[in-house]
């Protein structure tokens, strides 16, 4: 249907009025709660130079980069994440802040994808983080003002789920099961993707390259399948070896049951989030429908700052996207209908009274109104008509009559009603 | 002072808090704006195909383009302007639409301009624009939602000032003054530039490429510096030749006059808004003392959208700038001071609190306060400092006797007034 010569680029969205309404929703939503847990917002520059990104992002996101040579022979890319420019902007300014440092954002962020249904190659997305506090409080903080994202949104834990592990305790109960020091990456490699891949796969890859027997590979997949901290518990026994880690993660889920979000939280040592920077405890939200991809994911990151020249500081954030979100909203109908509206309109009965009109809009704009009227001359049912399509509140009509008698006729959309109003009260 | 092993890119800006404060404060005061007179916000992507700047945007633009190949070998640039992608947009979907389209955006913007201080390669955008509408009472509208932005932010008539002109009148002015057709561009050339160059070489160029003898030079020179309608009328005397473009200024500065703007516009027909797209009535908002480039500039562009493929529809509209306005509330004294603030800090007397604290926090939140408290454990002092740090109103103190007695102590910290909470009224 397009008839511009200028096509949109693929996978780039335009958002006219009704779209960019419900990306707004999902910002405010966003913005509120991140304000609630004491954030404050921040930004950064949407090209940074390649080099932030080449070391420290993962593989797959460098072969996705929009990445080009600037008119200064700089290589540049659009950014793909945001916690590179994060770890950036801190680096430079982290040594005279209190700690913790806790910021949000909500960049738009680009990645140049294979086109397939529902992959876009730009989103905006929710960057939440708290950087120089080491303890689980931070973790669960991070993890509750996700959850309650969701929430301002309208979603319950009927609609999601927050799964949470931890790399260190996963690393752990790794060693419990027998794997050896120089197999444990290949593990988390193979963990990664279980869920993706058949079951004699898996089995295979889990007995091959990880080098476990089995009885081990059926021990591990009992482990990994525990949805609870207490049936892992059960399943690592009394044998020792991941006791801290334990510790630490019951810790963290205590704090979410403290806080009363204990019913959208689930233990699933699966979760690995890939193999970049992340260091502790991790976790993604997922429909509990498990149609789509998951709506966020996050964890700690206690090298990174460091890595980029910075303060050694410990950090812990996630990154929750706008678009599958949107498919959530949707498919829950809970995106809110979109309908234009003013205050008031200002309907002139003939031309001589658009001197007054012009006046009387720009007091009613002083006073913080929304205001719209026929910027030419029209018929008086077709202003009508228009009113009704902006939406109006309150139409006022101004007429020669209305004028001697020093008033306005203010007509209410919703019941029909009419009163006058002193031009006294529109001065 | 940059400790980080990677630098920002030069001309682009990172956003800490502080800084992001300044943007909001602008762009909320923005949005509020176009809002109060019935614009309603879109975007588009920042990337866009190359063609579409290529040959509708200037050609300044055009040579400051961050512009490359992608992936899939098409050319692209980041937008340098939005009102080629408003146009492309709109020719995709106005047929469907009531007219006038009245609708604003805030997008980033990219130039690959020379390095020079206060030239940013980036910037934010206010665009706001009308489109279907060939009347007066559009161009007026538009350029009233100028300066109520600017007015939002505190800024009076004598701070800044709208000078307005019209391409079409300035076109008839140089018949009457007796420039040749074919001379009438290289006119609107220099003119264009007249106020950066010496008296006397415009002159020469009046006279050389303009082809005026020295009379039309000085009567051009006269009319170029009338600053109202009536002076104007006054040196075009009765010879006709402009009636018509002078009649439409005219009831263009009266729907202004009504409503209540007339201390913020003056005619300049020095005025010309480069050679790009603009074909009626354009305008510049400029500060008082001259001190800074143009806050604003706009007008109406009746062929674009038919340009770029779309209905064939008039236009007109603006764009402001976030840096140059910055600059300008500096100076004025304007910037709201930020300071972080939450609604409430928690303080547990000891850690056997820490579970009562969560869960009244997160009842707090979820009545949409803004809460903040330590993420570990730490001496009553220490928190107390962190509250003040943090702007907290309130603080609610945690003790095992307090506890006992099924309450907190809420301190005011601006009056030091303590007060009993019942936990009854934080269930």
């Amino acid at each position: 249907m397009a008839t511009s010569e200028f096509a949109r680029l693929p996978g780039f969205r335009d958002f006219p009025p009704e779209d960019l309404a419900l990306r707004s929703h999902i910002q405010e939503a966003w913005r509120r709660v991140a304000r609630r847990y004491g954030f404050s917002e921040y930004d950064g520059p949407p090209l940074e130079s390649l080099d932030l990104y080449v070391e420290k992002s993962g593989e797959e996101i460098v072969g996705q980069l929009y990445d080009f040579v600037d008119k200064g022979d700089r290589p540049v890319a659009l950014r793909p994440e945001m916690t590179p420019s994060l770890a950036r902007i801190l680096a430079d300014r982290s040594r005279g802040m209190s700690k913790p440092i806790r910021w949000f954002s909500m960049p738009q962020l680009f990645r140049y994808e294979r086109q397939q249904r529902g992959r876009l190659r730009e989103h905006f997305q929710w960057n939440v983080d708290i950087v120089g506090e080491a303890g689980v409080g931070a973790d669960a903080e991070v993890v509750a003002v996700a959850i309650d994202g969701l929430r301002e949104l309208g979603l319950t834990s009927e609609d999601f789920a927050a799964r949470v592990s931890d790399r260190r305790l996963l690393n752990a109960v790794l060693g419990v099961v027998g794997v050896a020091s120089d197999r444990r990456s290949a593990a988390f490699g193979v963990i990664d993707k279980i869920e993706r891949m058949p079951a004699e796969k898996a089995d295979e890859l889990l007995r091959d390259e990880v080098g476990l027997n089995g009885a081990a590979v059926e021990r591990l997949r009992a482990i990994l399948a525990a949805s609870s901290i207490d049936e892992l518990a059960d399943l690592l026994g009394d044998e020792g070896g991941a006791d801290e880690e334990m510790a630490n993660l019951r810790d963290y889920i205590g704090i979410l049951m403290s806080m009363g979000l204990a019913d959208f939280v689930e233990l699933d040592l699966r979760i690995v989030r890939g193999l970049a920077y992340y260091t502790g405890i991790v976790f993604e939200l997922f429909d509990r429908k498990g149609e789509l991809r998951a709506i966020c994911g996050g964890g700690r990151y206690d090298r990174l700052l460091e890595l980029v020249g910075g303060e050694a500081l410990p950090a812990v954030g996630f990154g929750m996207g706008d678009v599958v979100l949107g498919e959530l909203l949707a498919e829950r109908d809970l995106v809110p209908e979109y309908r234009p509206r003013v205050d008031y309109f200002l309907v002139p009965i003939t031309e001589d009274q658009r001197a007054e009109l012009l006046r009387i809009a720009h007091v009613l704009r002083e006073r913080g109104h929304s205001v719209a009227y026929e910027l030419r001359e029209r018929g008086v049912g077709k202003q009508m008509k228009a009113a009704t399509r902006e939406g109006a509140d309150t139409v006022l009509l101004l007429g020669p009559d209305e004028m001697e008698r020093g008033c306005v006729v203010a007509r209410d959309m919703q019941t029909g009603e009419e009163s006058d109003v002193p031009l006294s009260e529109l001065a």
